[in-house]
């Protein structure tokens, strides 16, 4: 009942107007990224996503994935179908390595086909990101053979992949882990233990699944110092690329959850099964980061995509549902009753939807071109830089665009009444999925922490320093545009109130950590709001240059901007006030009072 | 695997400290409402919705209701036996008027009950909700032949009850219904059409179903003034009260939605129903609304109470789980980690729903004691005052609890991690359950809207006038406790703001009446924010006062307000920048531009 067309026009907005791609033409990756070829790509995404993804999300919801008695799982109906047309697109291996098969296409265009993938159907999209996911872990830390041996499949689409972290008394806490590895004397373990909330971690729709498993290599140090990374296939591979025989690992049971019923979310018992050490003995947990950041950015994706489709489908209930008259008089005196979209509280919600959206695809984006620089770029400085930028916007991103992702699809399946409650409109659907994000991959609360625990202090802050600066020089360099104005004072006033909340983590954090800790998550939403405010201005910069070309476009971006403004930018006050209140009255309370 | 214990410390400190219930001992109903008689009460409550209702909390999400093909409907597994134990425990009638067989005690305290049960099992708590709902419109606006007939036995619980108003294309806009009736010639109707979306509309607790439809009677006028309210029971009453004939309307469908799976949502069509008009013809809507400001109050009392059974089990896990160190070193040295309850961020969930919950809790007794001053006070003047409170509070409560509610309900989810995503651990049944409370009784949109349109404006604003001096005096009254400085001062300044929200509006409203509705959300949350600061600030006072007991009770519960000052209360300045932006970035982008 629901429908998704990709923003094709929005999406191109910001990688031509504001990222203008065609600037890095010069390196190697964006070199074949032409505003044509890019168009192109986006098309046939848009095309796929709508009329084969799409369709199937309400399907997948309702069938949900089957275990059977012999521990095989089936997706929903249709979604095999559905993977075939994903793989023989060639979608899997967009931007990866064309030395193992993949495109090499810019990252960032592989993150705007991964905002429509999850908008369309994010329980279908996580095979192949997860799979994505362990593909990257492998080639960044995987020998030569190894890399041979896994990714042309894993590119092609011809084979899955998991990554294996939690256990059943740890998740955030990877230091407790159990899940043991022994040698078997040929440079192969026997893995052993049990792993939960895999997600895709069985399913019907590759030949092969190539799990990544952390565990604890016998006699290892305890805690996070002790912890290995191993590639375990589902199949062991034979000599000559095939599938040999059925390793031991197997799927117990399948969750049943609050959303993404489409996606397998498995207990995986590990009994002996053969095992592969990827990376260096003990560091495991650094080659699971690899893996890690890029799905934490692509769970961001998750919240922003999700966001979209709900307002896509609450936008068209707006102007479809007739109820009620305008309050200034009727604007559809020959129908029964106005549409609702005339009722200034829907536009208030469709219009925060709206403007979280368009800015956080920015800012995504911005960011995600970021990933293409730090391993592109020509220069140390810019590489240095990206990676920074990286570093500190992954928990940023990951946890303010699931937290409103959330929040706006609830929104939008408010302005559906009593229809939004019912599971054949869908929008519930998109609210349960949206859920998920906010807690895996690292729960907000962790990401905020990483924030303000790690990734500010990290090189004496560096890259918030860096990245302030850069703000106040767009300020500079932009000062006499009128009509832009307000979004650099906007934009002036949020990193001024970000700097000094960062000033007094400086100050208190110190002395008192649990400072830190009680202030991190809104740090981390103030943060966020700056970076949405530099996102806008970036957006109206490019859209006034615009604004004479005819097209309303660029004249709705700017009123969408300025909505920002003034109705989402006023937080930036209350999470100042909120963060200098600091731990004494959080921790007063002694435990048992709880 | 969730469990729910009443908070029977807090409940009876809102009653016995904070509201002194016994001042009103000479007012009817209070007379024996002893502060024993109310203890036991509550106790009684207590431990029927712990043991009773909670237990069947999850069985009923799980299993749904049943419609079977004769339009017959079965609850699901147990909830007929526990509403046998409701029903013999008289807690249908607790409140209502003895000479139908009532109790006839206080409002207040049916209230605090309905919050337990609630809490306990809202879906199930729905049924006799709905029957309450109904029996009150029946004895505001019925004959006294009708009263006799019908309220006895839906006082006992032997009879059910419930509210037809939306019809597939009318929700908000009753101007648009269909339902027609014809009148019969001898005082009763023929009733046809088809009503969506009715709780409770067909199901196995009960014997008989007092249905209370809006219809139009034939010739009547268009739109609203031609809507009267009917009386049409499922099965018609004999002469001698018993129960006759299979009246003409049946349930065709029960919805498939996001939650309070436990109650049946029943399409019901009417086809030449035998029905009663109920109060005057054409006057339907006024009568229903008798029964829908009880409700939208009943509602507002969902959002709390889902909140503060999912605080319970949040809090819960947040002791037990073991992950992680705390940020200022070990707690739990002898154990492998520290309970998460150590985590700030944890904290700041925990407390956020726990200084809502005791704030709403004391706001909406506080309300609900002027709903028996309305009824039983001596003077005119205060019966006066409490009708106007019971019409500016009904829609701030229903709307700020159930977003509330909904988003503490998820934030306690997120407390559980990955386990609060999985369905048998119970969190998430909580937040789909609070969706709807949002939803239903008129949308949270729609209470904003009656806010700033009606409620404020009615009798030259003598409400909200007579509520900030009441505010004012209360801050005069008390100064010079050092200990109670900061809960006035923040009242103070949220009410100014409230306030200069409010003569915004005047200034504004009257001259585009499109700002009165873009700003109503945030003046509803910020009109809020003052009745909690106000509710606080008399829980301290009343904290203050027994803080030498000994009893850490009350200094934690000074704890708790003061966090309330620090990390909520900061939102009313957020508000306010926001309410001052108008309307018009927000109306501006053309209807297609969506």
């Amino acid at each position: 009942m629901t429908t998704y067309n990709a923003p094709l026009k929005d999406m191109q907005f910001v990688l031509n107007d504001v990222l203008q791609l065609s600037k890095y033409s010069n390196l190697p990756s964006f070199s074949e990224a032409s505003e044509d070829v890019v168009e192109a790509i986006l098309e046939e995404g848009a095309k796929m996503t709508s009329n084969v993804l799409h369709p199937l999300n309400q399907v997948g919801d309702k069938e949900g994935c089957t275990r059977h008695p012999d521990g095989s799982v089936t997706t929903p109906t249709g979604f095999k179908e559905a993977y075939e047309i994903y793989k023989q697109g060639g979608w899997q291996g967009l931007s990866f390595d064309p030395d193992y098969g993949g495109q090499g296409l810019p990252y960032v265009l592989a993150v705007a086909v991964s905002e429509m993938v999850s908008a369309a159907n994010m329980a279908f999209g996580m095979y192949g990101g997860l799979a994505r996911g362990a593909a990257d872990a492998i080639h960044a830390h995987g020998t030569d053979e190894q890399k041979q041996k896994y990714l042309p499949n894993m590119i092609a689409g011809e084979w899955g992949g998991t990554m294996n972290l939690t256990e059943p008394h740890c998740g955030t806490d990877l230091g407790l882990l159990r899940t043991k590895a022994v040698p078997n004397g040929d440079g192969s373990y026997k893995i052993s233990g049990t792993k939960i909330f895999i997600s895709a971690g069985e399913h019907d729709l590759t030949d092969n699944i190539i799990h990544l498993v952390l565990a604890r290599i016998e006699g290892a140090p305890e805690g996070v110092k002790g912890i290995s990374l191993f590639i375990v296939p589902k199949f062991l591979i034979n000599e000559d690329g095939s599938n040999g025989e059925r390793n031991g690992v197997s799927c117990g049971s399948i969750e049943e959850k609050m959303g993404i019923h489409g996606n397998a979310t498995c207990v995986l018992n590990y009994d002996e099964a053969t095992g592969y050490l990827l990376g260096e003995e003990n560091k495991g947990l650094r080659a699971m980061f690899t893996m890690m950041n890029e799905a934490r950015l692509g769970v961001g994706m998750q919240g922003m995509a999700i966001s979209e489709v709900a307002y896509q489908n609450g936008a068209a209930y707006a102007k479809d549902r007739l109820q009620g008259r305008a309050l200034t008089g009727p604007e559809a005196p020959e129908k029964p009753a106005d549409p609702i979209i005339v009722h200034p509280d829907v536009r208030r919600m469709l219009m925060d939807q709206r403007a979280f959206t368009e800015g956080a695809r920015a800012w995504m984006y911005w960011s995600a071109l970021y990933g293409d620089l730090h391993k592109h770029a020509e220069d140390e400085t810019t590489r240095q830089k990206a990676d920074d930028y990286m570093g500190l916007m992954t928990p940023i991103l990951k946890s303010y665009l699931t937290e409103k992702g959330y929040w706006h699809a609830t929104n939008a399946q408010q302005i559906l009444g009593g229809h939004g409650y019912i599971s054949e409109w869908g929008m519930e659907q998109f609210v349960r999925d949206a859920r998920i994000a906010m807690i895996y991959e690292g729960a907000n609360g962790i990401q905020a922490l990483d924030l303000v625990g790690r990734k500010l202090m990290k090189d004496g802050g560096r890259a918030w320093q860096t990245y302030f600066a850069e703000i106040d020089q767009f300020i500079s360099d932009n000062q006499g545009d009128e009509e832009l104005k307000p979004f650099l004072d906007g934009l002036e006033k949020a990193k001024a109130q970000t700097l000094e909340a960062t000033q007094w983590f400086g100050a208190n954090a110190m002395t008192n950590f649990n400072n830190a800790g009680a202030s991190s998550m809104d740090y981390l939403s103030l943060f966020a709001l700056t970076c949405l405010a530099y996102s806008w201005a970036m957006m109206a910069k490019a859209a006034i240059a615009k604004k004479d070309s005819g097209d309303d476009f660029y004249k709705n971006k700017l009123i969408t901007g300025r909505y920002f403004l003034d109705r989402m930018l006023p937080d930036t006050g209350m999470h100042l006030e909120k963060i200098k209140a600091g731990a004494d009255t959080m921790m007063a309370l002694p435990e048992e009072a709880f």
